[in-house]
Parts: C-alpha cells; structure tokens; sequence
C-alpha cells in the first residue's frame, strides 16, 4: 500500500481540499446520497463471517507509523468495515432498535461535522444552545403541556434547565437519578448536601440505611448501572417480577413500604414506558400514586415509547406520563434520528439545579452553557438533528409513523398466532412482540404434559429458538433477535423467545410472512425439531391411552 | 411556510429518496463539500448578534404540528443556525479547542450515519466493535506500550478491556474514577463489593471516614462533576493551589498523608497532561511516586495533552504517563476527530470489570459487547472517526501537525513577549499559553507599585483584558478566550488573563500578528486604558519624586 507524503503541505492539504470528485471516497458518498439501500445491499455481505475471522482485520495494536493516502483508507473501510457491518436500513431487520433513517440525515450530518459545534458552552455553540433548549421545551411540552407563561419564564432562563440532552438512554436515566439523589439528599442546617458532602454523610445526616430504586424486572440494565456509579450499589435496585410484564402498583408500593419500615428511603420509583424486551408500559399513573404514597421521586424511562406521545391515538397508553418528575426520552429510537441522542426530561425547571456545576473558565454563574446541569461536558450537536426531524416529521407525520408501527406489530401478532408453527408468548402494546417457535402439536403436548414432562419439552424449545435465531441471523438475510421471559403458567420459570421490534417504516407484511417462513424451514432442518415432535407425540399418546 | 404532505407515500419517500440534487440541502451539502471554508464565511454571519436576539428564533415551545418541506427547512437552518454558529474552522478563532478538521471527516459522516451502528452491543455493531477495541489497544500501545503477547491476549478478549470509548472527556474521567473506586472497595469476604452494597456500606466496612481525589487547582471542572455522581462529595476533590500551574508532588503527598491520618482514604492523585486553562503538564513520573506512596490510583487527564505522545520531540514532556492506571484522551481535540470521541484506557485489562454489567437479552456473559463494561449505553461509531484519522495522517502525521502547534505557540508567546503593549502570564508548554494586555508603562507601574495600588491597577487591567476580549469576539474576526490565574507574586490574587489554543493548522503567524494588532485598537478606543495609562504614569512620577 502507497504511503502518504509526509509534509506539511500535505497535510494542509488534507485539512483545505476535498477529495477530487472521482476519488472513492467521493464515490461512497455519491453511493449513499443516490441509494443508500442500494449502497448497503452491495456492499453488506450478508453471507456468516465469525466475529474472530473479522478481528484478523483489526490485530495490530500499534498506530500506524505513516500516512495512508485517503482513497485507499476508503477502499479498506469498505471491504474491513462496511462489508461487516449491520445493515439496520434493512426492512427484515427487525431484531433491535434501530431502523431505517429518512434520507436528509445524511446531508445534515456533514453540516453537524462541517460546523462541528461543541455546546457544553455558548462560547463554542451560539445558536445551537437556545436550538437545544428549544427542543428539550419541545419534549417538556410533549410530556406535560404546561401553559405559554410557562415556556416563555424557562425556555432560555439561565437559571434553569427543562431538561439534559446526552449521548442515551442511559445517560439520560443516570442523570435522572443523579438529580432525584442530590435533591432529596439536598443541603440543610448543618449539612452541605450530598452534591458537596458526599453519600455517606448524608446517610448519616438523614439517618437512612440505605436509598433504594424500584422497577420491575423488565427495567433496563441502565439503572443497574446507575445504582452502581451513582453509589447506592446494585442490591438497591428493587426489582420486582412482573408475569404480565408490568410493574404492579401494589406490589411497588407493599416493597416501598417494607423497605423503608426498615430504615431505608425509596428515592425513585421508575416506571417504564416501552421496555426494552417487550415493550409494554407500566401503569404510570397508578406509579404516580405510589410514588407520592411513598414519598419519592417518581422517573419515567420513556427512552423507547415516549414517542408515542406523538399520536393521538395511542397516547393514551402512556396516561400519566405527565405526572413524572422525570423523563427519559431516546429520539434515536422511535423518533428517527441517527444514533446519539437521549434526553432527559425534568418537570420541574428548578430540579437540575441539584447538579449544577461551575467553574472558572466556563460555565459561569449567570451564564447559560449546558454543561453547567449535564453529566456530560464537550458534546455535539445532534440536537440539530432532532430540531430537523421535529420539523420535517411533525407531530402528524410522526404519529403516522407510531400509528404504523403499532398496526403493523398487532397485524404481525395476528399472523404468529394464527400460525401453527408459532405460540405468541407477548402481544403488543406498542411496536414490540415475543413468540416462540413451537408446533401445534407441542402446543397440545404442554397442555397435557405433567411438570417434568413441560420443562423438558420447554427446554427442548428453547435450544429451538436459539437454534432458529442463531441460524437466521447467520445466512444474513434476515433478523430477529431474542430475550428470555419468566411466564407466570410455569411458576416463574423463563422460556427463550423470539424478540422484534417494528419500527422500520419500509418492513412489509410480506417480509414479515417470508421472516416466518424462514424460520420454519430452519427448524424443520434441525434434528431438535423432529425429536421435539416426537416427544409431543409420545405425550398426547400418552394422555390418550391414560 | 408551505406544509409538506402528511401522508404514508409522502412519509415512505423521505425514508427512501434522496432530495433532488437542485433541492437547497443538496446545494448546502454541495457547498460543504466543494469549500467548506468558504461555506462557513460566507453563511456564519461575523456581525454581533446578542443570544437574546438568537433565542427569538427558538422560542416555540410546542412540536411543529405539520410536516416542513425539506428545502423550506434547509433554508431556515441556514439563517436561524448556521448564520449564528461558531465558526470553529476559522484559523484566527483561536480561544477554543475545536479546530479546523481534515476534510475526509464530511464524506465519513455521511458513512457513519448511513450504517448508523449502535456499539453497545455486537448485534447491532459487528465490526464496529472489533475497530472500537482496536483503536482502545492503539491508545493503550501509544502509552504503556506493552508487548506484542499482551495485545494479542487481550486486545479481542471478551473478559477484559483496554478502555472505553465514550462521548468525551468527562465521561472519560469519570469511567476511570467509578473504575478505581470500584477497585478499591472491592468484594471481600463478608463485603459484596462497593458496586453491588453501595457506598456509605463500603465506608463501613473498609472503616474509611470519606474518599477523596487530589489534583490541581486546574483540574478539569468534570473531576468535580465525577465526584459528586459517584457520591464521594465534592468537597473531597483535594484541589492544591499551583501557582506554578503544576501540581507540586510534595504537596500532593502532604496532602494525601494529613487526608490519610485523619481517618480517610485517597482514591486517586490525578495528574493533568496538558491544563484546560493553560497547557501545562502536571510532573507524571514525580505523581505516579506519590500515589504509590498513598497506596492509591494514578489518573492522568491527557484529554488535550495525550496527542503528543505521538511527537518523538515533545513526548518526553509527558514522562511518566506510562506509569497511569488510567488515562483520560479526547480524540475531538489534537486529534482532529469530530466533536463526541473520548476515551479512558487503562493499563490493567482487568480492572475494567470492576463496572461489568450484564443484562438478560444483551451484554450476556462471555459476549464481546462494549456496553458491559462502558458507563454509556447505546452509543454511535465515532470510533470509526478516530480509526481513519489515525491511519490517514498516521504517526508522523500527528508528529508534525503537534509539534508544530507547540512551535507556534512558542512563536506566539515570544512575539507577545517582544510586544510593548502585552505581557506573557504563561508560556507554553504545549500549545496553549496566557497573556494580558498590559502597556509598557503599567508593567513599569506594577514593579513600582505599592501593595494597594498594585490591586486597583491589576484590577484596571482585568477589567480591560474582559473588555476587550468580549468586543473582539462581538466584532466576529477572531476570537481569543479569557480565564483568571491566581499569581504567586500578588498572593495569590488571581488575575484575568487571555487564553489562547493553537490548534488549528491553518492559524499563521500573520493571523496572530493581526489578532494582537486589533487587539491593541480596541483597547486604545477605551476610556479605560487612558485612565491605566494615566494612573501608571502617576505612580512612575510618584517614585522618580520620592
């Protein structure tokens, strides 16, 4: 391979001259700006490569001693990257949260490159800062449609924050976490507050054991994380189960009430709105009861289904949303802009301030430079993608979109269970569904199976479904991904299922039947089908003899 | 404005075709593309617009309730955002840390955000993760420059990791402290371990009062933000004064020891590579002594500083860094990577799994995914961007672009020396320095002032360094920054001074001339640097009559 000049005037050269219009980088970019479709189909091999063989292609841990010319670099970004990447354009990918993107992100993303804008402070984002505020107003009016007097006192007050633009979900959920602890723990006579003393002396100061968040289950492994880095350890993540994939309000509120009977505080309770395994949303306002019964901070991890905010029609699905004191909200899911964006939402304007940060350079008291209440310092500006998609999209056009999706994942539930081969084991409540391969005769089979009998032929299904999905995901045309889930009919036993997400708006019905399709021609072709069979049939015999 | 169509065609076609390439995006991406220079002066407006005037713009608060037309949106950035940007490209706004970026970064941002991976895990990232773990082992090389059997063993190792990549420097340092905390209250017999008991448990256990970080007073304001989020309070970040700039390790160790006695515990000693405010490297090997004789973690803030270790000349400026536990660097700051590319590397493969997560449906056990051991969840492929840079300029591409920014800067601090009317408050030990503008007969003032007078002259010069930094920056030419040094010879009194990056390779000596020459004429059109001039001459005539 060619080396580079190394000089300064090449060098200058790389940072004033864009690379001549037949170059292949040029090439690319003329590829996917004409189709992108066509440009991943071509270049996305579809055909099983083993992680291992890609990690041949990135072994040298050294950095490389001399420049490479830019044309080849594409050329080899081509065949070592693109070439093994996921294709999330795919309309048959439906195992994961990523979709299909409209087509003006790709020019946009060369405008947030080209201007490059870093908005922890004005000083290096100007207009981007008040485009930020704009659309975190935009959410906070979403969730909970305060009046015009509201927005025009807080929008751009320097003194408070309706929310914090981050990288995700996750970041979103610490940071709604973060301001719930240093509020309840806040200053008081004699105490300077956790922000400043410290967990341990506030534990001391408020006489608490320990401070405690409770989910379901289904919560996502974000709180986990925020448990952990925020200090009140992963064991105070009261998780509770959920056979019907939802946080029930009597039991949050029996495990809330135990927990602090013995010296413990519940600092949030989380309700979930769209999880991440089947999509389904928590009672939120019945959440919100239990919360103010507790006396805590109530969180609403919105980052998959607060879209559906959206629509008239099913917003209603997320009834008490509105009484949050905080929301997390990931416009790179359901609201169609490229990966990096989460938010998180606060009710009320003066709450970020339990975060808020200066310092000598930057930041400055009185000043409005988001990093001052963001867990994040030096960030870009994707909220300029958002502003974008809020604007092209619309209310309207995004809740046809959600309308869309939810159609679609109950035509696709309809479809499983009236298929032989499959057992629905989730329906949707927004775009996501479970199921599982298992034949009709299996299904009768479970119905007549004694205890040990039905775990084994379970277990027999789940290696099914592994099977399935490994081997799907592996001849590359399609994708569906998959979870496990406790079921209430087999004492908390979990079963492995299938997982999709509906969420690209060029997914067919028909992909969806050929998706089914597929996976029945991949079981039928394993040896574990036909012993599953047998066994079904042994039973029924069995049970018919009896 | 015209409303586009809300209907599922019209909403396919934005998903599916790209706008005609007459269409206003296509022109600005057109534009981008052929001169992005150009592009920048001619649409970022240069005249003073107040952020008031600015957040006129963004003062709706509602989601847009029909469609926009693309082109129709397309213009409105143009004059509501990109006119009221930051232009970060231009070679004399040289108060800040983005620069000017290699060109091929505008057609790789298209790429990035057509295959729009999610790196948290490999099902929706795939190669993605591979590169990301290959550019983590480059970082690590480049620091502690381990054997070729160490990379092979754990560079892909699905047990350990060489880092993480993350939105930026905060998040980066604040990994590594979540890291070295998790370490350090580790599980014990009869302990779970900090992470899964929590904080105020693990101060029990391990009989610690409190936890603190000791650094600089230049410390970055994220150590500050990372110990508030990990619960160790902020007022156990140790921040020692440096008059000289750097960290005194006889301070440090002082410190740590008194800290230790009293029945606490140091977490870390951070040293900084390279001072937001001044440029200025903390002496590494001297800390890495201190922290192994406090029995603690050794930190290093390289976000600015850690590109040298490419430069064979200036590197050595960075001895001892090899020595860290942990290593903070930003890739969107002297490694000309679009904002959003930090990374913390640590030295031990191992310790990274004091943060591992696992989830049911990702991050399983044994999987390669990044997000168990990340503080951020979904995350883009900025990786991509710092993998091609560094191939792109390789090694001695960096060298020259890096030594070259610190050659200038020295270039810079002696014409500023040389000057009559400035004064050099800190030289450059990287590419960042300080000065004030300070007229000749002041500095002869301040030699002959009396400890009042020497005050009430400081504070004229302060308030004529913010007044013309700020109308320098209103005029829109060139933008230098301003922060405020304490200074050993005023007792520690701090002083406002000018603060300059020189990153951007195309900034020329010329370009610096001319900043200082405006500089000089804003500063002669203000009363008060008659009123300085008037009262230094005063206090001259005061000590020739005594």
């Amino acid at each position: 391979m060619g080396e580079a000049q190394v000089s300064l005037k090449h060098l200058f050269r790389v940072f004033t001259k864009p690379e001549h219009k037949d170059s292949k980088l040029a090439q690319i970019e003329q590829h996917l700006s004409d189709n992108i479709m066509d440009f991943l189909s071509q270049h996305v091999v579809t055909k099983k490569t083993s992680l291992e063989e890609i990690e041949k292609d990135f072994a040298l841990p050294s950095v490389p001693e001399s420049p490479e010319f830019v044309s080849e670099h594409a050329e080899s970004l081509l065949t070592k990257l693109v070439a093994h990447s996921v294709n999330t354009y795919s309309p048959t990918f439906i195992g994961h949260m990523t979709s299909a993107l409209p087509y003006f992100h790709l020019p946009l993303s060369k405008l947030l490159v080209g201007l490059n804008q870093n908005l922890v402070k004005i000083e290096t984002s100007k207009a981007f800062t008040p485009l930020e505020r704009q659309v975190l107003g935009m959410m906070h009016n979403l969730i909970f449609d305060e009046a015009d007097a509201f927005y025009d006192q807080y929008l751009h007050s320097a003194k408070h924050a309706l929310g914090a633009f981050c990288s995700g979900g996750t970041i979103a959920n610490i940071t709604a976490l973060w301001v719930a602890r240093n509020k309840l723990l806040g200053p008081q006579k004699g105490f300077s507050g956790v922000a400043r003393a410290g967990l341990a002396a506030a534990y001391r100061h408020y006489n608490i054991n320990n401070l405690g968040v409770i989910c379901s289950k289904r919560g996502h492994y974000s709180l986990s994380k925020a448990v952990d880095a925020l200090g009140l350890g992963r064991e105070q993540l009261l998780t509770l189960p959920c056979p019907q994939q939802t946080l029930r309000p009597e039991d949050a509120l029996a495990q809330g009430r135990r927990y602090q009977e013995e010296g413990n505080k519940v600092l949030a309770v989380v309700g979930i709105a769209g999880t991440t395994e089947t999509g389904h949303v928590d009672p939120l306002d019945e959440l919100a009861d239990v919360a103010k019964e507790l006396g805590c901070w109530f969180h609403v991890d919105a980052a998959w289904g607060g879209a559906t905010l959206f629509s008239s029609t099913n917003r209603a699905k997320l009834h008490g949303i509105s009484r949050a004191d905080s929301v997390t909200i990931d416009a790179h899911k359901q609201m169609y802009v490229p990966m990096g964006a989460g938010m998180a939402i606060f009710r009320d304007p003066e709450d970020a301030n339990a975060v808020r940060h200066h310092a000598q350079y930057i930041l400055r008291e009185g000043s409005k430079d988001l990093g001052a209440t963001t867990l994040e310092g030096s960030r870009n500006g994707m909220a300029m993608m958002v502003y974008s998609t809020l604007h092209i999209l619309g209310r309207r056009g995004y809740e046809l979109i959600i309308d869309q999706n939810i159609e679609k994942a109950q035509a696709f539930a309809q479809m499983i269970d009236r298929h032989s081969e499959f057992m629905l084991t989730t329906t949707p409540t927004l775009s996501l569904l479970t199921y599982r391969i298992c034949p009709q005769g299996v299904q009768e089979a479970l119905q007549l199976a004694g205890e040990e009998e039905k775990i084994k032929l379970n277990q027999k299904l789940d290696r099914l479904v592994v099977g399935v999905q490994k081997a799907q995901r592996e001849a590359g045309k399609s994708f569906v991904s998959r979870t496990r889930l406790e079921r209430e009919e087999l004492n908390g036993l979990a079963i492995t299922v299938f997982r999709v997400v509906l969420a690209n708006p060029l997914t067919t019905e028909q992909d969806l039947r050929n998706i089914l399709a597929e996976q029945v021609d991949i079981a039928k072709g394993m040896r574990l089908y036909k012993e599953l069979n047998k066994a079904a049939r042994q039973i029924v015999q069995a049970a018919v003899q009896a």
